[in-house]
């Protein structure tokens, strides 16, 4: 089974980020050498998706540490807080800056040497993707096995919503995890991916992530959903979580609770696949979750051309909340639920 | 009550169309003054929409009518396939061609005057219009009355989905006909408007129909109808209809049956306004009605420019159908018809 694309590179002391901005026309990286750069390519967004910040911040941790003649707790935390700042409501950003520093603090604490730190934070970064990595396959395996049981030893059509790969997760991926793994063993007919209005996280990055993996695709609009499934040209739907409530409720993408609405008018089965770092048992369910409301210009505007007129108005959440009832199974990397019964999502997360 | 806006207007014996290759951004009128630049005008889609191709159609045969130093069945049927083959899928270009052939054909068994049929014609293309107007004025009515009936005596939030207000049809339009002729009555809170990707018709033409009539508007993404129907954001829907079957099942624009079964997952009312000429008693069901499969480019680039990767292939239907369970009910010139009765429905539609 071949390797997974990498968008994050560490080698020869040199953080190299797949600068995202351009995909998918231009496939370029981008070379990080110290912590401001770091932060430029946080905010500029080279490098997107909550994993993948996450792992660049723990990388230019390691490279400031490298410029600094002597180290301080306090310079520690000046450099922290300038990272953190590169985009503030990335709370993956933070959880992954303020674990560093847990881990400086330690380090200073013993009295370690400034190369000593260097290497250690090296191998926390790497650490975190090989976990992402296995956590991801140990989902994709479960949704694999799902499939095979479902449908049995023939090739599947899987259909998918917004961007849930390498690009985003630095590894495997959540939910084109499954359909990259099941690619890899044979079993793909093809994907349908939806564009995904208004930013086209399909267009743009999901059809360059199934592109370089050459598994076969085809873009729709997210309109047609009840023609693709009333037609009988999927066979299930995978996608992703951005929070996942006590009963089951999930908040991802806009779109999914309608896509989910949709599948289950027509039986299909849908599943979404997340890490239990998603899961947020602290909310009873899914009315509890705010949703962004994101800027009007996504829908009004293509590239700085106003596609609307002048004026124009819109409505712009970033998210939706799907209900558990349409969800057929969450698969996470201790297993997968069924939502419809509660205490299984409880037991299984807290296992 | 204002006039509706004319996207074809007749004047000084000239046809002016409305370019609606520029909108919204620009509004400019073309003059039209012979049978070639008629025929241009459809071909490249300066005017679009069924019945606006239809009274178009009629006016360049007057204007070739006065072209004539001397008219033949034979100069007249030449002149009509000329202009049929500006576009020759468009059914109601050649439907109206063939009923100016008719008259030109009486007119010439008659012996009446060159200046005589080019009269006729003239007064036959506005009356096409007025009758369109009539139909559709007696349309909005009815959707008026019923939601005043459903919602009593408050303003009122609704959706829409594609364009079928006054630059497809024309006149005052036909779903859009409903929220025109409600807003003029001062009941209109707002409209939300699907974007209705990949053409964006929504975006592009409804949205400058809405602001043309000042009525206040929101743009929304297909994806985004179970977030605001499940919030309530939505009193009624009004969509238009390409074909409907005897049983009420209704082809409209890719997205129609999305949406639709999300409004009956949240018990939103949703209605098709079409006149009788749309449905087609001849087919029993929606399953007799072919979809077309429209170009990838239209999901793969914008304006000439890639969105998706190099290569990437779409499935791109053009339309889909409701099936009439969804439907609340259809409103046509005859009548409020719930299709969850057939028999009510030819009833209506053959009286």
């Amino acid at each position: 089974m071949s390797e997974s694309y990498q968008p994050i590179i560490w080698r020869d002391d040199t953080l190299f980020l797949l600068d995202q901005r351009q995909l998918p026309q231009v496939e370029t990286f981008v070379a990080v050498t110290d912590l401001p750069q770091t932060a430029t390519a946080i905010r500029e967004m080279v490098v997107r998706g909550a994993p993948c910040i996450g792992f660049t911040a723990i990388f230019g941790m390691a490279l400031w540490v490298r410029g600094q003649a002597s180290l301080t707790l306090e310079s520690c935390r000046n450099a922290a807080s300038e990272l953190i700042a590169a985009r503030p409501t990335a709370v993956n950003l933070s959880f992954e800056v303020n674990r560093c520093l847990d881990l400086m603090e330690n380090h200073l604490s013993e009295k370690g040497s400034s190369s000593g730190l260097f290497d250690r934070l090296v191998a926390f970064g790497k650490l975190q993707i090989d976990e992402s990595q296995s956590k991801n396959t140990a989902m994709a395996k479960l949704g694999f096995a799902e499939l095979e049981r479902t449908f049995g030893d023939r090739k599947w059509r899987l259909m998918t919503h917004c961007n849930t790969g390498f690009l985003a997760c630095g590894s495997l991926g959540t939910a084109l995890g499954v359909i990259s793994y099941a690619h890899r063993l044979g079993r793909i007919d093809y994907v349908l991916a939806d564009e995904t209005r208004p930013y086209l996280q399909g267009s743009r990055l999901t059809a360059f992530e199934l592109a370089k993996e050459k598994i076969p695709y085809y873009l729709v609009v997210e309109g047609a959903a009840s023609y693709l499934l009333s037609r009988g040209q999927v066979d299930a739907i995978f996608v992703g979580a951005d929070r996942i409530a006590a009963n089951g409720d999930t908040a991802n993408k806009v779109g999914t609770a309608t896509l989910a609405i949709i599948a289950k008018t027509y039986n299909i089965p849908f599943y979404v696949v997340a890490p239990v770092s998603s899961f947020d048992t602290s909310i009873p369910d899914g009315s509890h979750i705010e949703i962004e409301l994101r800027a009007e210009s996504e829908l009004t505007e293509h590239k700085g051309q106003m596609i609307a007129p002048v004026g124009a108005r819109a409505i712009n959440p970033s998210f939706d909340v799907t209900d558990h009832r349409y969800i057929t199974g969450i698969i996470c990397e201790k297993g997968l639920i069924n939502p419809s019964i509660m205490g299984n999502l409880l037991k299984v997360v807290n296992s």
